[in-house]
């Protein structure tokens, strides 16, 4: 499906400028960027393949995944100080990252029978792992886990291909785009308004 | 064999209530609550199932594992402020898992032929990586290298049942309820006793 | 090849060497030092061999790497204090660890059929993720990621075993010999002269 890979090479682009920005931030080498952009793309994806058991991973079967993630790391070294106005159009590329990388996980854990849980986790992990891999390389606690409706929203996402998949007729190219479509809406939405999840500690952990 | 498994839930269940509760502390939100909870339950496994090419790992073959853990998480997410009474109890739940993950991890070590160290490595990884990502996660040098004779009894325990497995007519269930036995009971001595580890630095480097 | 053996052989040592030692500065307990001497050795070719699908792991079919491992950073625990003398030979050792280690992997890619980069890329990582893993037990931003030429000499190393092999046809002994050779010295050459990557903070981010 064309569509969906034009989708996840511009989310691949997407993750790997924001995985090159904390490597920057964190006054890393040109060599930690490239680390750090490079498995902000591309490690959720690995880490599923890795789990299903379906090696080499994808990005040694089709290296193009390995140089955009290269080449729009080195782009953000070079110029990250003329980035500033590709910060707002950013959140729309990391959105439509979010939603397609669910999507392409949950499939592949509906494609090598996995159940619901596994499916869903497989379309999560997708979207998140790579980002828990570049805060990890960061000394840092995984973003996904403390704040905004991040993962959430995958959750959704991948639940719903999951039920519209097993459980209607649609075609599968509209389940993947309903699905996907809701994860990006409700990722912007979140940033429009700020969500953020219940947690426990505080007076009043009953959300 | 049935006991194995109801130890193994119960484990999993003590596993997945002390990785909440870590999570509760460093104050994550729900998700980061429930992916604390579930990785230190079921990582040691996993990472087991990967290493040995067990793919997918056990739980997406089963998913009990899966809703048992989120469910415990969710409970500890909810009424953890009730948990204390709890906390006693906890202790000896967390020692059973120790003991089953143990045998489970050295007996699918021997299953799949691998050499001493390395069925005992999978014994002991079975039962302590889970706790080393929750704590990566944490960004915190993970407890199990720092203190407490944790591992050590894992490494004894995983020791004993590859010794009986390999070198005496033990039947095979006699040898694991013996290996566990012996972890559990280790590590209760430990805990009750304030027991550690010599370490290298200060004046008498020689344990 | 049985020169290539002993090279990797003496590397695995020197990494453990370095794995305990990090693990004595953080104040560890002996198996906190055993396990991050046995990580730093063998946990870059054990990410390779999982990413290749060549399970279980080149460690779980020849134990000697293993027992070397855990032997080495048992000296070390032992003996740290009269290691001082010591420090001046291990950087060599390690050079050598680090050129050897980046030719089997690359090889092992070429092996595997992999491209240009997921060769390059195995070769790097057999020599540096286990150092990665071992300062993310210790809680820290790996040391690979921020100074120095290490990974650099690597990628240099692997790119030309790549070149070689595809596009020449140089016996593979040979480019095997040149290739590690290239690394080890470079390495040396970086240590003496204290050379470092640009990084992109600072006033002028373009290298």
């Amino acid at each position: 499906m064309t569509l969906l890979y034009a989708l996840d090479l511009l989310g691949t682009a997407a993750f790997a400028a924001s995985g090159a920005l904390a490597g920057i931030r964190r006054n890393m080498d040109i060599f930690g960027v490239l680390v750090l952009g490079l498995v902000t793309a591309t490690g959720g994806g690995t880490v599923r393949d890795l789990l299903l058991g379906d090696t080499p991973p994808f990005i040694f079967k089709d290296e193009t995944y390995l140089y955009l993630s290269l080449a729009v790391s080195l782009a953000v070294f070079l110029f990250h100080r003329r980035l500033d106005r590709m910060l707002h159009p950013l959140t729309y590329f990391d959105a439509v990252g979010l939603g397609t990388f669910v999507v392409i996980g949950t499939g592949k854990g509906l494609e090598f029978n996995l159940g619901f849980v596994g499916s869903v986790m497989m379309g999560v992990m997708t979207a998140t792992a790579g980002g828990m891999v570049r805060d990890l390389l960061s000394a840092r606690v995984p973003m996904v886990l403390q704040k905004e409706v991040y993962a959430s929203a995958c959750l959704i996402g991948g639940a719903l291909l999951y039920l519209l998949h097993r459980h209607t007729s649609l075609p599968h190219a509209w389940s993947l785009l309903l699905s996907a479509g809701t994860v990006i809406v409700l990722r912007l939405l979140a940033v429009r308004y700020n969500w953020s999840l219940p947690r426990a500690a505080g007076s009043d952990p009953t959300p």
